[in-house]
């Protein structure tokens, strides 16, 4: 991305992560102009996250030569559970408590437009924009990575839920036969069998109890991919590792289609890579546990990337200035 | 309900049932000006329902001196899936196959506004206009009965689902340990334990598997009441019966949390008038199972009884008319 000017109205779509922050200029209709990242300075209680991310976004109106006044608007995506009026009730990986961030951004950026939402809903909204689920009329996201985001989209808009917890299907009470807590402190959340972390603790779990050959014995350590390329190589062990989280995964799918029943569903993150190898196991068992209205819903890989919050986080602010 | 007249701009509100059609007639702000009701009429596939119902309709405009201006649309609960657009796919308690309900409505009523819904969505939407969940901006509502009826609503809007499903939560598959099929044909939903039919099964089941002694022994044959009641007067193993269903159904709200987040939960049906011996079950038990952020959401026992249907009739057609 080369250019030296942006011309028209722009929306700034920022996906604040535990270490950096993803920033990205759009055009109203959501063209991806330019983007780039800072770190995220987490020291004291991340209190100057916000004013890195003001500075820099100068630093960017200035480079390209934007008017403040041609900006319509700065969309969040944060990690952790945000209410719809943009407060953050707190952020471990940003060190951040009670946070205002929609309000802190108009104070800090002179006025502009700000709206925020939790980084697994906002990138649910930037793939029904512009990936996966574009054109479609209501939408759910998972992205399985070290737990389970999750974001969901009804008539167009993000549920945020009445306690910012819309979308948080990682921690449904679903998964039987475990001891272990999850990271919230219950014991049986979707995510601990069908996150990348509960695949390897799964496959851990096969590996101690049977005696039963697998390629992953002779792995030191090893990743929720290495368990999926595993099983598409024949290994029995990880197949059937591979098969008891994807089962999961489809369960959570159809106790969500009781819920909202919506369109299509968006696989994300890395484990999604794998493609249709690992789909069609999720498709499967979702065929056969979901109630017959809902049973062709489709089940497609994400379209975004790591761009998806950055996407989200722009028509997240653009929604606001609608409403 | 004493009148001769009745002025001003007017609502109907109709719940189709499998045995009687209830008709009630709203002012525009939702207050219940009369009621009454008609047979179904389910001979020949259900054909005579939607004009005996526009028959009705004009015997009460005569009757009450209503100006067919005046009449901002005719709103109806049936039970079956319905999609956004009033098109009905099936309904076995009416004979119905494919009925455009809202199309043949306006048709049948001289053009008048015509709006429809499944029945408990609409139901649920009618606690949350004027009974329990009145003042809330989101909620779900379920109504256990012989089936378990479901509701939800975002953003003071009832989420239709993409093929008519949304609110579909007696079909969603959580319940282990089943051999005999629901009756959508899958096994483990969540009414076969916690419907008012899924609590006579587990008594049953219990009483035959153990020697255990319960007043439930004494009757020939007993209803979900008998069972709540013999639970409240000490019966340890109509109590267990009770605990065991309880549980199931706040799994299904917690499950319900985490896609959703509604500000409270609404308990209808026959059962539910048990009240709080009932509810506190259902309540323990769903601060267990659900998100941190979500467990304190109220749950609550619906207000408007039968009449809830009505309501919610009245107020999609006027939802309908603002849209």
């Amino acid at each position: 991305m080369t250019m030296t000017r942006i011309d028209g109205k722009t929306v700034f779509g920022i996906d604040v992560g535990g270490t950096t922050v993803k920033c990205g200029i759009f055009s109203k209709e959501g063209e991806l102009l330019y983007k780039d990242e800072i770190p995220t300075r987490t020291q004291e209680k991340g209190r100057f996250i916000l004013g890195d991310i003001s500075r820099h976004i100068e630093e960017l109106e200035k480079k390209f030569s934007i008017d403040r006044g041609d900006v319509l608007g700065i969309g969040y995506g944060v990690p952790g559970p945000v209410q719809e009026d943009g407060v953050v009730n707190g952020c471990v990986n940003l060190g951040w408590g009670k946070v205002a961030v929609a309000e802190e951004s108009r104070k800090l950026n002179g006025g502009i437009a700000s709206a925020a939402g939790n980084d697994a809903n906002v990138a649910a909204l930037g793939e029904f924009w512009k990936g996966a689920g574009k054109g479609s009329g209501s939408m759910l996201m998972i992205t399985v990575g070290t737990g389970l985001g999750c974001g969901v989209i009804v008539n167009g808009r993000v549920v945020f839920g009445a306690h910012g917890a819309g979308g948080e299907l990682g921690h449904i009470p679903l998964v039987t036969g475990l001891t272990e807590p999850c990271n919230c402190g219950k014991t049986g959340c979707l995510e601990q069998a069908a996150s990348a972390t509960g695949i390897i603790r799964a496959a851990q779990r096969k590996l101690r109890q049977s005696d039963a050959p697998s390629t992953l014995r002779s792995l030191d350590h090893f990743m929720a991919r290495d368990v999926v390329d595993a099983a598409r190589n024949g290994d029995a062990l990880a197949d059937e590792v591979l098969n008891y989280s994807c089962r999961y995964l489809a369960q959570g799918l159809a106790v969500a289609a009781g819920v909202v029943d919506p369109e299509m569903y968006v696989i994300g993150g890395g484990v999604s890579k794998a493609g249709d190898f690992y789909l069609d196991k999720i498709r499967a068992a979702y065929r056969e546990l979901a109630f017959y209205a809902s049973r062709d819903a489709k089940i497609v890989q994400a379209a975004l990337g790591n761009d998806a919050g950055m996407y989200g986080a722009a028509r997240l602010v653009l929604d606001s200035l609608e409403a």
